[in-house]
């Protein structure tokens, strides 16, 4: 019976495919829709490094597409349409855009009209769009659209304007309320997919022989949680809310501290589990890093991990707009006690390079 | 610490990898060693399919090597030279030489004398062993011959000869008397390795993360079962050997109805789950399976599935030698009743084609 829980529109289980987290189904589409150097993938900057890493192995082109921090790292369709022909005008057939939303590194929470407008653009240009949406259920500012439910919206409006149109929609157990990343488990929809590439993915998939079983009932019980009237609704809905709760107070707080931080701008706690900060640091500090071959960032990190233990990724592993400086940090770790310690490491820093 | 248990060599856990069972560690070999169509690797022939569809994938060549039949399926050094040098002639650049033992689908364990050939024949042309050892506990005839213990042995005897040799030997929890096929489990140990390979493929590995935790908790129950005078060893020791004695009286019972009926011929079951027995089939049956576009064995296993209900897998399925025909059959099923319906199967089907 096809399910319609999520989006309110029905999704058929002949499309869906289990897989060993949304890593393996990101591997999976990407070695289906990749032939060599000449295939272009539009990949969203800053972005977890699992897409240009396996471009790198498949021999593929990733096109980046920078994400507009001073719209809380919303997509800009200019920016995404110049990356689009210039890569075009190198003569790279870009086959599909990835959507990572909400996002990681950033935590932005697309709104419904950058979602309408990438949808539009792949449209137009016979794009896939690849809709990385592990942490849908981890929004704290309005709610998440998905690609799935605004396209279906679209076709509705539009009659026929947007029947080509192949969407792939990841999603897995390791993160939402859910968190259990060990089991390895996800699963992919395919939306409007041509019936001799999904074929393609079947036997792809096939290879791999399946998603490890716990895993799989793991993403059963993820779709179809406990309902309202059932005996474990109530136990359900107070650990979920309590998680998801946890999750905004600790961002919000993270947020509160930033803000007060010298030289660090970060925008409102929109999703995910991660706030992606712009960080402006002295010259000496920057001097103190050429010096030990480090990026500027990686410096900060290293110092704040020797100094309170606790672990950022500096911007420089997710690519970050040329002359920026950002770290990536989870709101992950119970209490909001060690917010302060960054607090108190930054000051230091600050002042022992100014 | 370095462990000892199976072969009485030291193992060293840096160079294991842990994976989402033997197909994820072919997988992650297999790309690691490959570039494009120029890399060849020697497949024994019949196979199973993993290798030569890992290699389409990958855009690299197989260079297919025939078992020997009237050897039980055993490597013949001859034949191994042969393809090896068709294909050197050819351009390829031959990289690795697979070795499954005990063999699917041929249920082959390999002498000693077999792997030292193949181990000194690939340290003379400098190609990596891959060792898929999966079924090294489903040994009946005799007993199973790593192949890193038998290259331990070989740099034992010869000081400095078999310095070079790389290997990369592969286990699971699929098989065996663990048999846990749905909880993707294994690893696979580097021997000999190139640091600069080894870091590509520890790098490969990170892209996908982990291997599911239960099945790293099941790898460690696999290798450091209960020991003598622990207290679930008598418990683990009576099951473990039942299930062993199961499946050997099963390939017994299973062998000695295929040496009785008309036109069949079966090595002696040695190992693995398997017997992959050679069927002649009468002119009326190869031209009836024409008529229907299909491979006379195929015809064969279709109709052994409709009148029975035992699935058998068709040697077309795995490769065969050029006018041989066979089929696959495991003796995983419990009992022993069924193995009379294959024989009253066969003598009605000869009889209908006669």
């Amino acid at each position: 019976m096809p399910c319609t829980g999520r989006d309110g529109f029905p999704a058929d289980p002949a499309h869906i495919y289990l897989s060993a987290g949304a890593s393996s189904g990101v591997n999976t589409l990407l070695n289906v829709m990749c032939v060599d150097k000449s295939t272009g993938i539009l990949i969203p900057i800053p972005q977890y490094p699992l897409y240009t890493a396996t471009l790198a192995l498949l021999n593929a082109t990733c096109v980046p597409y920078n994400l507009d921090e001073s719209k809380a790292w919303g997509t800009d369709l200019d920016t995404i349409k110049k990356s689009y022909e210039k890569a075009t005008a190198e003569g790279i057939d870009v086959r599909c855009i990835v959507i990572i939303n909400p996002g990681n590194p950033t935590g932005a929470s697309l709104s419904e009209d950058d979602v309408r407008a990438v949808i539009d653009f792949a449209n137009q240009k016979n794009l896939v769009i690849m809709a990385d949406e592990v942490y849908q259920t981890n929004v704290f500012v309005g709610k998440f659209h998905s690609v799935k439910g605004v396209l279906r919206q679209m076709q509705k409006e539009n009659p026929g304007k947007y029947d080509s149109m192949e969407l792939a929609s990841l999603h897995s157990i390791s993160k939402g309320m859910v968190g259990e990343c060990g089991h390895r488990g996800g699963y992919f929809e395919l939306v409007g997919f041509d019936p001799e590439v999904e074929a393609n993915v079947y036997k792809y998939v096939s290879i791999m022989l399946c998603a490890p079983v716990i895993s799989q009932c793991l993403v059963e019980l993820m779709v179809n949680p406990p309902k309202q009237g059932e005996p474990s609704y109530e136990l359900y809905n107070k650990e979920y809310t309590g998680i998801h709760e946890g999750l905004r107070e600790r961002a919000t707080a993270l947020h509160k501290a930033f803000c007060q931080m010298e030289g660090v701008e970060c925008a409102e706690p929109q999703g995910a589990m991660y706030l992606f900060p712009t960080i402006r640091l002295p010259k000496k500090a920057v001097d103190a890093a050429a010096a030990e071959g480090r990026q500027p960032d990686e410096l900060y990190a290293h110092q704040l991990l020797d100094a309170t233990g606790i672990c950022v990724i500096p911007g420089s592993g997710f690519g970050q707009a040329d002359g920026t400086l950002h770290f990536r940090t989870t709101f992950l770790a119970p209490g909001t006690e060690w917010v302060g310690s960054i607090v108190k490491f930054h000051q230091e820093f600050m002042d022992k390079y100014r």
